[in-house]
């Protein structure tokens, strides 16, 4: 089999130049000088347009006829291979490099823009990306029954498409709605207060994140606007966010982002910068972090054992026992922001960027009409007005970089954790008594062992049914919900 | 002139990607995980085979031919890139992606085995640096009469030869001797002493950077084991490294990177991303950097002020004139480590490993017998015996990355220095009044008006003549060092 050989020898240097790119991006955001960001646009395409030039070469396409897949990683490496080959062929190069350029630099546009509350300066460049962003997906959508918008999604969850991700939050909605009104009904949680020292928070996260299972030793935490995780392999590194009058923001960040780094570090060893060495789809990414930062982090066992270890390290924190700890954490409220929002708001954030971004990327919405559709909807959904753009549609790095039809991968991620923690809760009986000892290894062992060791050998919905060995369904995150917030809203 | 502006829109691509390499050299150094050095070693050579790929691709050629040069700048681009494509087409694709990939491993195993004081786990890993280099060299040499070490110097100095190197140490070298035998012979110079802490350090090394010009908007500063200067244009990171008993390392490391990165920053904004936006040489290189380091934070004018300055951070530092922290400052000593070395002992120390490097390459000398000969070599030039390894051979990166043809340009670059500072304090007289009260300005504006501008508009030599209005030459160097140390050591 020497085509499929000389194929993955080729590919493995495209593989380690995209964790180049990736790595690239990283420190962007953590560790680049701000007046570096022209140039930084620069190298950000120049990369772009090597990678696409190697993605699109003609002899993959001849390496794809000739070569046998020995294995099943082998077909699995080759199946990813053929989809990005393409993909990109449909993709011109200039396209490639322009798209790169622009995000980076309406990225850098996006962060000012924000700090800064100026809507009218972010709308260009915005505006920019949205055309190309256009562009590319009819480009992907040709010769398919996809529109634009499905093919776009295909980059985050192969397979996924708007009307089945529609199915599922109309299924959801009125449930979520139903807990949300119970909650907001009933009497406030309590809320923690007291010092929050940045460093502290710091600390107590890596000793968290250690404890979650991830290595230092292949990664690293930095701090940066918004929290993300970056690379594959021997080095992926996360990034989290401090509040110094909140101590659960940059907590449950890390957990968060711990879990999409667990999914990478997990991966098996010999499947190291090969198509399937990765994490398989954004969906199943967030499955990890979802899993970690709420059904594990946020549960009742967990939450006792946190609120010892806060209290030792902060002192007096405002609450006084581990239930109002724990209601303190699963607080249902009426936030403006996605990332800090409950389990039971989250997803109805996650529907109105879901129906904005399709509009953008259909063509029934201008950018010009985005800040006022957004408020519109926001005020509707949520029966309160945003108050300015960095808590309304400014508020996530996402659409400045491009990335239309990510967003409803998020709430693919709690579906899939939904199933994947009933599962392991059936699987390994002692996985409360663990976490109330602070030990949620007997979990992400589970994780590990069932799911993140495969990295991409299989296709997402067949990646949860194997380790679940159900059909992937939106019933068991809802009975969670509805036990987990009927409990602490009775 | 098609041709022209079609190479030059190919190259700026390439000088994009390059600057993506350096970066990913220091994040290497400065951020990488540990585990993460095997991953990094494929990822560095993954950028080399592109930037091989492309500097070797064979448009280049054909453009060269049709080119046209409408100006000075244009013409100096051409001869850039006519040395780069010529250099790059006689080294073999294989060897260019085994000498990154060697190299990248060969610098983690040094770091390991120069803190474990483990020579011989890092002997096999050099002897196959220098191996690849030989043949390096040997490609490089072959059509022209220079030899494979000469070849691998063009590199470093377009244009330098061993034979004028050993001119320039036959001239340097009993003058300096005369002047350390003088130093050694006479009362020592007092030292300081106090508590040093880091963080302070690093608080005080910012803010003498940003007098000397150091642009933090387009940089940062971090530590790491060997500081270095990294990147051109808008993004220029230095680090410096920090020992907590003694304040002179961190802040003389820091403000020798700021004149490196400080050429690199000084260039004309026009030239950014092509082959003239960067430092011409390394010797015109380290010009910058000794004249910041000795010349100008080494005066007896700059100590006076910065006497005062270190009381006010530090306290009590052992020393209470600003004679006797001048003195202290210059002291002339007997150490082992070329970095921390006085000025009169500096090139004394460059002077063994020209000579060492040079049997290396030239095959005179095993990597076997290096660690011997370093040290009978130490021992007849300083008179005392080296200790461990990471006080001899193992001591600097350089070889460990294949740096060979590289340490000569050091001592080039203090006797650029020694031009560039005769024809500045000729030039503008107010230089030491405005260094006595802790203002470089005068002397790096001068620095940035006759020479960081042009970056390599003109060959190196050129750039030293065009700066001082005079041939460079040993004469103004020694004429400074022999007064300067005459009057230390009266």
């Amino acid at each position: 089999m020497p085509a499929y050989d000389d194929l993955m020898a080729f590919q493995r240097t495209t593989e380690a130049l995209a964790q180049v790119a990736g790595r690239t991006g990283w420190d962007q955001e953590t560790m680049m000088p701000v007046g570096a960001a022209p140039q930084r646009a620069e190298e950000m395409a120049a990369l772009e347009e090597v990678l696409h030039a190697r993605r699109t070469d003609p002899r993959i396409g001849d390496w794809l006829e000739e070569a046998h897949a020995p294995d099943a990683a082998a077909d699995a490496n080759l199946r990813d291979i053929r989809r990005s080959y393409d993909r990109n062929h449909k993709v011109p190069a200039r396209l490639a490099s322009e798209l790169a350029r622009v995000t980076s630099l309406a990225q850098g546009q996006w962060a000012t823009a924000r700090a800064s509350e100026d809507a009218a300066s972010f709308a260009p460049v915005l505006a920019e990306v949205v055309r190309l962003r256009q562009e590319e997906g009819a480009a992907l959508a040709a010769g398919t029954n996809r529109d634009a918008y499905d093919a776009l999604m295909q980059d985050y969850e192969p397979g996924g498409n708007a009307a089945d991700m529609a199915a599922m939050f109309d299924k959801m909605r009125p449930r979520l709605r139903a807990l949300r009104e119970r909650a907001l009904g009933a009497t406030p949680a309590p809320t923690v207060a007291g010092r929050f020292s940045a460093v502290q928070q710091i600390a107590l996260s890596e000793e968290v994140a250690a404890a979650y299972g991830y290595d230092m030793m292949r990664g690293r935490l930095d701090t940066a606007v918004h929290p993300f995780s970056s690379g594959s392999g021997t080095d992926v590194r996360i990034t989290t966010r401090v509040d110094e009058n909140d101590p659960f923001n940059c907590l449950f960040s890390t957990v968060h982002e711990v879990g999409h780094a667990s999914y990478e570090q997990g991966v098996d060893a010999a499947y190291l910068l090969t198509p399937i060495g990765r994490g398989v789809s954004m969906g199943v990414h967030e499955s990890q972090s979802r899993s970690y930062e709420n059904q594990m982090a946020r549960s009742e066992a967990y939450c006792g054992w946190l609120f010892g270890r806060m209290r030792d390290v902060f002192g007096d924190i405002g609450v006084t026992s581990e239930r109002d700890f724990y209601r303190a954490v699963n607080s249902v409220g009426s936030g403006y922001i996605r990332t800090e929002a409950d389990e039971v708001n989250y997803n109805l954030h996650v529907m109105l960027r879901f129906d904005l971004e399709r509009g953008l990327i259909l063509g029934d919405l201008d950018v010009a009409d985005l800040e006022g559709a957004w408020n519109d909807r926001f005020a509707s959904d949520f029966g309160f007005a945003v108050d300015k753009p960095s808590n309304g549609f400014m508020q996530d790095v996402h659409w400045s970089v491009g990335l239309m039809g990510y967003f409803p991968t998020y709430s693919l991620g709690n579906l899939f954790a939904g199933c994947l923690m009933a599962a392991a809760r059936r699987d390994v009986p002692g996985i409360d008594d663990a976490l109330a000892q602070g030990d949620p290894s007997p979990a992400t062992g589970w994780m590990r062992a069932n799911l993140q060791r495969y990295g991409a050998l299989r296709e997402p919905t067949e990646t949860i049914r194997h380790a679940t060995g159900e059909d992937p369904s939106a019933e068991p995150l809802l009975a969670y919900l509805e036990a987990k917030f009927g409990d602490l809203y009775p």
